[in-house]
């Protein structure tokens, strides 16, 4: 397995979602049929969709709207929602800066301390609708904010840092114990990024609940560019999701594998859980939302990073309503909108009843759409003068 | 037979009709002492060239030219021709809607319903010019629409959706049955889209004379986008010949192959035909002819799905008369003109003196031309100051 | 050897110019103690590039510079040299045509009849001139045009089709006889378009003196777009000269191998030299010169075909002289000029002595050079607002 | 290992930057904890970066800031900076030039004579404030430029040409022994460019101090395109890579390997780092640094050859300080800026504590990030129009 980029030095290939496609089943099922829930810890929801912890995609008032709706969006406790008491003027200037000035001045806007007493406050807010609330914050501020989203009544605790693995090592500061964390802390708790079996494995076995997949092929992230690091998404979830199953064939906890960034259509969504994902985390598509607080801007969470930014802010545009893109009806036919539909009908094409049948969907090697229908569109031109 | 996508997980590469060529003959033969012609059912076609059910390319008038010029085109009985007395209003407020506005605007015009009088006016029109009659629709309507159509005189009837299997499940309504409908509708079944071996193979023993291949590759067609969904033409058009094969080691019958989707030219034709296709459906080279009644516009038959839309309206512009397309001469060398004149000219070029040894053609895996020329270009424009 | 398109069905994988490159070798040679020169029956030039029988390249002052320069230039005996006595009113009607309407008038231009007495008055203010006249025909007139230019004087005779076989098959016209073509007429015989090892050697063995390769590549065709016909140039250059080397060997009858089609820059004919060539024939670099008889535009010799053209104007613009694209100094970076030069250079820096030695030159796979530089491209678009 | 391009004719395939990713370690590091520090010779520099001796990019200035930084600035000896006393007239005429006329004046400007006191004027200033200094020159000029670069106390000598190889041959001109020059001359020596195991080795035998690693692949240069020839990075650098480890096997001499060209960010680096690089060299990347001589644009050292110029100049614009582009504060998230820390950074990410190890991270062969999102800005303009 491998080829040789040069002497004595192979390497495996690598696949991205643009590089597959499912086959379609030899039965076909009523997509009414076929059902796409899923588990996370003790919590149960219709549609295997999140939302990213990204400041251009999830407030208070997307993450309640998004859990009415089935789905679960998760806070960024170190944006601007916890930085800024009224947050609107500050996305507003986001939104209304030019593309020479976006960077620098969301690394401006981003060196606002974070008030503690505003990540109890956001949680409140969203518990008080009902619905589950779902936070996050990078390793080093796991230990203090998983305290105070706890005692705000959270739900879900989403530990995120560009590489996440179960051994980190520092000479400046205390490294987190997830698996101390993970007892001691009264949430479920969902760790990523990550690629590969062997990272995920020690990973689930520090005792989390689900696991974030994917590193460097985000829409809004530029983290191959900037470090060279990345692996498709393809590899990537097929990879992860054997170190669950192994996982699970040795303890019986079946830890889920949530595929993170790279989709922006329900066909990416839908070759993530057929690579086998039980859930998808998704940004862009969700900024394009009217709820959307990005104003049809969207960020990466390595924007504001103030001396080497890993992510770019980008125009995505406001097309509908969040239950339109979830549920439809779509009204675009570029698979941005009715997400769940995609899903539900995906799966009735190739013929399989649950999610976890989903995942054993054929797959192929597909030369990419995105470059079919060229020689048309030129010779159209020619009859364009007529 | 694959390539490992991740851990435990191996993948086919299949081929687009971009990605390969056809290898010249040892011998070549003069086009004119080549033979095209081929049999569907009882009936026998000079060209082996069908025009797509699609609304912006068949109407009545559309149908009976193609007759006469020797091709087969297929009304669409769920379209505006069934759903408007007279549809011409309708056709004119699509080709002028914005972008922005089309698919919107397409999907309201289809909830007009479809009335029955006007699918046996509709092929007792076509019937009265004494060309064959070809008409469609999806599995669920086929039953009552089958009876309607045979009624009226037509004789065919291709029963399409997005895919098809001879196994579908579902437990909201009734299961098409393709052996009794084969056995009891006096017309000429064409069933379709599949790929695969084993599904062709399940729908040829159901008593079909004639299958359509092809899933996700057609130029209005978005399902691969929206979906995840598709397998490229060359493969799915060798899959479905090898099966077509098979069926007739055992049976004796031939069940013709009609590769459906993705091809733009004269080029792309002759590929499909070369994988092992005996004919082809073609949409968006039709819809530039002058007696095509979408204008210059053209949209697949998912476009007006209601909840999710997988298709697009695209101009295609009007380039000359189906005459024209199909027999030349040709006033364009894009190959999207005299598409009969492609045909005998690439068989006498590969030494091939009917369709059958067409199919034997050596192929190659080629980069695809549409990228090649570029450099040129660029340079040229330096030249150009002079 | 192959892949599998599908069940039961291999295919090679062929390779393009783009693809590939060259690898400097372990000594490297002063490119002045390089020697290019080569050898064509029984006469000897001291470049190995021949410029394409096309009527934007090609007239007789344009050979008559090239002769003089040390290449070789091909008249066509079918083109506007041939039909009109004062060709450049219908050059100049060409040259100042629309894209739309270019195809359309070259059709009709090249209806006006061939006149027999301008090939032999063409052939002979060529030869008056001192430098060696040769000029091109398709098989079935080449018995014909074959004697009169035998009588006017000519020493080169190109037999040209789009894709031609030593067994060609017609019940409607007489097929050339190639070996009786060579032993009769007092003309050294070039035979082509072809490729593939066989039919090479068909070929060579009816007593030819030259055979050229390729079928598809030129800027100015669109044989794969039109026919699905083509083999990519360094496969099929590599075939043939390995047809070449048989033959040879079992002969002692030394065919050279002329790449055609698909060169445009130093590079493209170093890596065709490199795969095999003996020498190459280029249509668009000429097109570009002063001495060009089309005024900045080229157009492919299947262009006028009536009935279905597979060819197409376009404009290369005019980039200086002759002698400037055959020996410099280079004004342009892009490779277009000084291609004596470039071959020279490339052979040192490969280590090559001859063009026979340059023919060994090691070759590797790799990613096409034309898309490289683009996230740096993008990148200073940031700057340049500063 | 290889694939056939043809009938008895393998390749073998190399691999570019842009194929290839890095993958994240098991183990993570703070990357303050990371050392990116390297020698030549008896100098050891705090980053592994150097800027090519390109006449857009190093100056006598630029040279100084770039050292007082940490990193080298290699000056060219045959550039403007030797043929003009006050070189900054010259500079702005190239950067005021139209892209059609640059080339041309850029030859022109060329012509003027090296003067031998302006390169001992050049490097005396160099060395007055205290850095180290770096000069370059081709094999034919190495001679009398070492003596002289030695007489005015540099301590750091490039010899470069497009391909360097321990044994030149012609008959013209005398050929550089290196063991010679090595042995005699009191200077580190530095010689490239080159690829290949065996050529590095008998380059490294010669006692040279480094090795420069790059055939083609560089943003301003146009070799491959020209010539034919080049070998795409990754391969390149392992291979050398490959014969540096197995000279230090065989004579204890560590001769580190400075990947040369093609690498435009932060990523890029890295990756060639990855591959087996010591160091890297960069010409464009800071040619955008406002220290640059160049005033946003570059150009290559062989855009100025007479007769066959092989490199171009592009505008690249200036975005920041020097100490921004090695160091940050980054204001752009492309990768530009910040080189040093996205070094650090990267280690960190796949756990390498030092260069030797990260010369030992796992790549994979992963789809160029550089298309991905195409569909996400399609569909965003439908959005737009909102």
């Amino acid at each position: 397995m491998g080829m040789y980029l040069g002497i004595g030095r192979k390497a495996r290939r690598a696949y991205g979602l643009d590089e597959i496609a499912l086959v379609p089943g030899e039965v076909t099922i009523n997509p009414n049929d076929c059902e796409m829930s899923w588990s996370l810890g003790e919590h149960h929801f219709p549609i295997p969709i999140m939302a990213s912890a990204m400041d251009g995609v999830v407030d208070v008032q997307f993450a309640i709207a998004m859990g009415k709706l089935g789905g679960l969006a998760v806070l960024n406790l170190e944006g601007v929602q916890t930085r800024y008491e009224d947050p609107s003027g500050v996305l507003a200037e986001i939104a209304n800066a030019s593309n020479e000035d976006a960077t620098r001045l969301v690394q401006g806007l981003y060196t606002e301390p974070i008030r503690e007493e505003l990540i109890s406050k956001r949680i409140e807010e969203i518990k008080d609708s009902g619905v589950l609330a779902a936070v996050s914050s990078i390793p080093q501020k796991a230990e203090r904010f998983g305290r105070l989203a706890a005692d705000a009544g959270a739900d879900i605790f989403v530990i995120q840092s560009t590489v996440s693995t179960a051994r980190h090592i520092s000479s400046e500061y205390e490294i987190l114990d997830f698996k101390k964390f993970c007892t001691e802390m009264p949430l479920t708790v969902i760790v990523g990024n990550t690629i590969g079996f062997k990272v995920s494995l020690e990973l689930m076995e520090t005792g989390i609940d689900g696991l974030l997949v994917g590193i460097g092929p985000g829409a809004a992230c530029t983290t191959r560019g900037v470090l060279g690091i990345g692996v498709p998404q393809v590899t990537a979830t097929i990879d992860c999701s054997a170190a669950r199953d192994f996982h699970f064939k040795n303890t019986g906890k079946y830890v889920p594998v949530i595929t993170d960034g790279g989709m922006s259509t329900g066909g990416d969504i839908c070759k993530a859980l057929a690579c086998g994902g039980d859930a998808v985390m998704v940004g862009s598509a969700f900024a394009r939302a009217e709820e959307a607080p990005g104003g049809g801007f969207h960020w990466g969470m390595a924007t504001p990073h103030a001396n080497l930014p890993r992510g770019t802010r980008i125009r995505v545009g406001t097309t509908g309503t969040l239950e339109e893109i979830l549920y439809g009806p779509a009204r675009l036919d570029d698979g941005s909108q009715n997400l769940a539909g995609a899903i539900q009908t995906s799966m009735g094409n190739v013929g399989a009843k649950t999610i976890r049948e989903f995942q054993l969907t054929e797959l192929i090697i597909a030369p990419s759409i995105r470059t079919e229908g060229k020689v048309f569109q030129q010779s159209q031109n020619v009859g364009m003068g007529k």
